[in-house]
């Protein structure tokens, strides 16, 4: 009994790693959330699947109700996928599955995936980095836990890149806290489907993003480099 | 003629993405650093090899010189690999290539690759983010362009997790610096050759990981994370 946190990466299936394409291919169950694409479930073609993301008209499983079971799953089975999309570490709550299961004497091996946070800006060729542009950058949720009594995310945080995950939801409220520490004029660009064929790329800056038409999945990035973005867009051949 | 930049991940050969080695395996020629594990070159058997690493003894060449071969394989073939370690544009002067190739009118796609930044603390099982302790982490180099009249790197970051690559070489300076912001009993945590068969973890706190045997490359990462990853190195079954 083993249980694997996989990373699934960005969207793109092919984007996922050899090592979690091996795991799966060797998996006997595997427990799953809503992945950007379901394609790369194929490599687990004679495993059980169980569903545990969000469904039309519903509540997903509670993060408890997950660990549950994870737990029955890893003592029934040799080989237990968890399958998050990105890498299991990044907002993924990785670590609290651990745990669980180590409380129950279920070993837990990690495999990690290309996170969207850096896959999906690298692969339009925005770069979060740049030499004399960035040498720094901060991934933040933009969807904190709202049950938490003390907010952690503060909006100040002066790296030279800050990439927003699960951007959408709070933009207004987030782009309006991050406009206390940065110029309003500093370039933004929203990036919805990442890696998919429905990819839609929308630029702009702090002060006029919000009034853009924006849908969720879509990740944030905020910074000097999405010039060099567009540098690199205007003088495509 | 395409240019395909291309992450190789953080060292585990297992690590690379199915479109990296896609890629690989059209290769006409491959255009690589120093990889923390050659054993990728092997998808392309068939393409022409050029190193443009460090050599024992010898000075890495310089970007600009890299940009030229580049070009130079770009207009004499289909399709060129310029394959980097980790991903892209996490500190890869991905962004530069790119520009100097599209110069010369050579089109350039980019698969991201997972970044040692997150892939390495994640296989050990080490969370970046984790609920109620890191909503937030900041990646940063600790090898600064030497070159530059004006420091970029300021120390002085706000996320709850940072995380240093190429941490080792001035690591004694850039912990102080963070010491002036950071309490110098914040955990500490250094992987050396990440998700390779040499791996080595030491823990610390700001105040005395310096005092410890490390050698690079390594990755560093500090904030409370760390005492999560040690519960969870305590715990295991």
């Amino acid at each position: 009994m083993v249980v694997y946190l996989v990373g699934a990466g960005p969207g793109d299936p092919d984007l996922v790693t050899l090592k979690a394409i091996k795991t799966l291919q060797k998996a006997d169950v595997v427990v799953y959330d809503r992945l950007a694409n379901e394609e790369i479930l194929k490599y687990a073609s004679g495993a059980g699947m169980i569903y545990v993301g969000k469904r039309a008209g519903a509540h997903s499983k509670k993060q408890e109700e997950i660990n549950q079971i994870l737990i029955e799953q890893g003592k029934k089975y040799d080989s237990v996928v968890r399958l998050k999309g990105g890498d299991p570490f990044v907002f993924g709550r990785g670590g609290e599955e651990i745990l669980a299961l180590q409380e129950e004497g279920i070993p837990v091996e990690i495999i990690p995936g290309v996170t969207s946070a850096i896959g999906v800006p690298t692969t339009v060729g925005l770069p979060v980095t740049h030499r004399g542009v960035a040498t720094s950058f901060t991934v933040v949720t933009g969807h904190e836990d709202p049950t938490k009594s003390e907010k952690q995310v503060q909006w100040n945080y002066n790296a030279d890149t800050i990439v927003i995950l699960m951007g959408v939801g709070h933009l207004e409220e987030n782009i309006k806290e991050i406009m206390k520490y940065k110029d309003p004029q500093t370039p933004v660009c929203v990036i919805e489907k990442g890696t998919t064929p429905d990819e839609r790329i929308i630029t702009g800056t702090l002060e006029n993003i919000t009034q853009k038409d924006i849908n969720p999945p879509a990740l944030v990035i905020i910074g000097p480099v999405v010039d060099v973005f567009k540098d690199i867009q205007n003088k495509k051949p």
